[in-house]
C-alpha cells in the first residue's frame, strides 16, 4: 500500500535535506572573475553605496530578495511548534516564492515571541532585504508586528496568512459573484474565523465594497464590546459589520456568502440550506474544510470552494504572494497598498477566461504559471500610480 | 584605454545586479510535489522536529547553511561604511562559500553597533542557522561578539578576519620554514598590525609553538601595562610575547619572519636588511603590501609573500573558510577548535607537493579547487577526535 502523503513528504525531505539553496549567479574561475567579485574590485560598489544608499538596489541582490519571516508560533494547523520546526514551511515558501515570482526568499524563524524583539530583529536585519513577508505568527501579535515594520521601514512588509488569504478570497468572490449575478455591496457576507486571516478579509472585503458582512467565531456573530472573547483585533473591525448578536447559525440565515477560515465540521447541511438562493461557499479550514463541497451542494450552494487541492476551486494564497512581491519588488514599492491587493484579486480572477466560468472553475489552477505573471503586472501597475 | 578593476567591477555589479540566488533544490511542477513540499505534507517533518529537534538538520538546510553577518563597521580597507555598503561583499563571500565549499551561505547586513544587540540579532535568528562566520566586524567589538556567541550557540561561530587569516599564516610559515630549515618554535616572529587580525596571528602561533614573538602596532612593540594606545585585546595577549620595548625597526633586527597586516609601506628595505639570514617576510597589507617583493627580496628576503593575486604566494582566506565551514558542517561540530584550525593550516600546507616547494610557491593557489576538499577532510577528522 502506498505511504500517506505525511509519510512520504518526511521521507522526500529526509532525501533531499533541504529544499533551497544559495548559488552564485556569476563565474569564479579565473582570478578576473575573484577581482570583479570580490577583491579588490567589490570596494568600489561599496563606496558607491556608502555614498548613495538608493544605488544598493543596483549593486546588490537586496532589489530581489525577501526574507520569508516566522516565529513559529501558528504554523499551518500545527498550532505553536517553535521557531526552529518552522523551518520546513518556510523553505517551502521560499521556494514556492522563486518558483511562481522569481524572487529570492530567505526563511528567517526568529526564537522570540516578544512583538518588539520580533521587531527589532526584523528592523536590524533589514539592509540587505527588499521585502519582508510576515509568516504563521499568531494573532493578535501579527497584526502588532506588522504594523510596527511598515511604520518604520520603507520596503514591503506583508503578513500572507492576513492579505494574500484576503486576496485571493476577493478574486474568486469577484468571479462567484459574477457566475450568480450577485453584487460585492449587496451580499450577506458571513466570515467564520476571527483569527488574522478573517480579520484582513473583513477589511479588504470592506475596502473592495462589501457592506454587509458579519464575523464569527467561537463565541457566534462578533460585535462591538461583546462580554466574552474580544480582543482589539475585533473591536478594530466591529464597526465592518452589521451590528448583529447571535450564533453562527443565525448569522448563516439569508446569507449569500460563506467563507470559512476556522474549523473543520463548523458548518451543517441545514445551515447552508437556510441560506439564500445561489449560495456560495468558500469552505478553506485546512486540510478539512467547514463543509465538505459534496454536502454544501446537496443542501443548495451553487459555487464551493475550499483550500484543498484535490478539490475544484481551491483558494490557495500561492495564487497571490509571488506575483505580488515580484510587482512590488520591480516596481521598487515602498509598501503593498490596498490598491496594490486590489489589482492582485483582479488579477487572478481574470485568468479564468469569461466564456469558461463555471461553478466549478471561478480560480485558476494554483499550478498555472500565468497567474504569477499576470499579477505581477497588475501590482506594478498600481504601484506606479 | 582598459579600465581599472574598480570600474570594471562597478560595472560588472549593475550588470549582474546581485551576485547569488536562492534556488528551489526541488521539482514544484505537480499537485504532487506542492503536497510534498508544502503543504500539506510539511507538517510531518516540522511535527517530527517539535518533538526530536536534532531531525532539523535532517528535514532542513540547516545542515548546510551559514550567515556571513557583519555590521560594516570594518570593511575591507575602506573601515566604517555602514551594514548596507558592506552588501557587495557579503554576497562575494556568500558566493566563495558555495564556490569553494559547497556551502549556502547568506548574507546578513546587521544595521547596529551595540555589541549585546548584534548578538542577541544573531541568536535569535539562529534556529536556522548551521553555522555563523563573522565578517568585517571592527576590533575589539569582534572580540567581544565571537566570545559571546561561542559561549551561547552550539553551532560553529568563526571570525573570518581573525581565524580565517591565522590558518593561512600558519599554513605559509610551515612551508616557508621548511624551505629555509628554522623551526617555528624557535624563530623569532614580528606580527605588524594589532587588530582582529594580528592578535588572532600571536594566539594561533602561540598554540602552534611559536614562543619568540613580537607584535607592533602604531605605537611600536606592544607590551603588558604599556602607557599608550592599549586595549583588552592587546593586554590579553601580552603573556605571549616576549619582553621587549621599541619600535617596528628595533623589532625587526634579528628577526626570522615579518608578518604584516597593518599598512601600505610601514617596511623599508633598509628594516628588512637587520633581519636574520634567509629572512620570511608575509606583507599582507591589500592592495599595497608593507613592502613590495622585490624590494623586500634585494634586502635579502628569501620567501616574500602578500595577500595580492597578481603576485606570487597569495596568503589568502580563500584558501582557508570554505573548507573550514564544509569541515565542521559535515562533522556537525559545534565549534570550530583550535586543532581543527591547526588541521586545515596543515592540510593547506600540504597542498604544495613537496618536491615543488620553493620560495615562489610556498603556498597553493587561492583558486586550486583541490585545497577546500583537503581542508574539508582535515577539518572534519580533527573534528571527530
Amino acid at each position: 500500500m502506498r505511504p500517506n502523503i505525511y509519510t512520504r513528504s518526511l521521507r522526500f525531505h529526509a532525501r533531499v535535506r533541504g529544499k533551497l539553496e544559495v548559488v552564485p549567479r556569476v563565474q569564479l574561475k579565473t582570478q578576473e572573475d575573484l577581482s570583479l567579485a570580490y577583491t579588490p574590485g567589490v570596494a568600489e560598489p561599496c563606496r558607491r553605496i556608502a555614498r548613495q544608499p538608493e544605488s544598493i538596489f543596483t549593486y546588490t541582490r537586496k532589489w530581489n530578495t525577501v526574507a520569508v519571516v516566522t516565529d513559529g508560533s501558528a504554523v499551518l494547523g500545527l498550532g505553536d511548534i517553535g521557531a526552529a520546526a518552522a523551518l520546513p514551511v518556510m523553505e517551502g515558501k521560499a521556494i514556492l516564492f522563486k518558483e511562481f515570482g522569481g524572487v529570492d526568499a530567505i526563511p528567517i524563524c526568529i526564537d522570540s515571541r516578544d512583538v518588539q524583539e520580533i521587531v527589532r530583529t526584523v528592523l536590524l536585519i533589514s539592509p540587505g532585504l527588499g521585502g519582508i513577508n510576515l509568516e504563521d505568527i499568531s494573532s493578535p501579535r501579527c497584526f502588532q508586528i506588522e504594523e510596527a515594520l511598515k511604520e518604520r521601514l520603507n520596503i514591503p512588509v506583508f503578513h500572507d496568512d492576513q492579505h494574500g488569504t484576503a486576496v485571493v478570497v476577493l478574486a474568486g468572490l469577484l468571479n462567484a459573484l459574477e457566475l450568480v449575478g450577485k453584487k460585492l455591496s449587496e451580499v450577506r457576507i458571513v466570515i467564520c474565523g476571527a483569527g488574522a486571516a478573517g480579520i484582513a478579509i473583513v477589511r479588504f472585503l470592506h475596502q473592495a465594497g462589501a457592506r454587509k458582512m458579519l464575523l464569527c467565531d467561537r463565541e457566534g456573530i462578533v460585535y462591538r464590546d461583546r462580554a466574552r472573547n474580544m480582543n482589539p483585533a475585533k473591536e478594530a473591525v466591529a464597526d465592518l459589520l452589521l451590528k448583529e448578536e447571535g450564533t453562527l447559525t443565525d448569522a448563516l440565515k439569508g446569507a449569500d456568502v460563506f467563507i470559512g477560515v476556522s474549523a473543520p465540521g463548523l458548518v451543517t447541511e441545514a445551515m447552508v440550506r437556510q441560506m439564500n438562493q445561489e449560495a456560495i461557499v468558500f469552505a478553506m479550514s485546512n486540510p478539512v474544510p467547514e463543509i465538505m463541497p459534496e454536502r454544501a451542494k446537496r443542501a443548495g450552494a451553487v459555487v464551493v470552494g475550499t483550500g484543498r487541492s484535490d478539490l475544484p476551486n481551491q483558494i490557495n494564497n500561492l495564487l497571490a504572494f509571488p506575483g505580488i512581491f515580484r510587482g512590488a519588488l520591480d516596481a521598487r514599492a515602498p509598501a503593498i497598498t490596498e490598491a496594490m491587493k486590489k489589482a492582485a484579486s483582479e488579477a487572478i480572477a481574470g485568468c479564468v477566461p469569461r466564456r469558461r466560468l463555471a461553478p466549478d472553475f471561478i480560480i485558476p489552477s494554483a499550478l498555472d504559471r500565468r497567474v504569477g505573471q499576470a499579477v505581477a503586472r497588475a501590482v506594478r501597475q498600481a504601484a506606479a500610480k
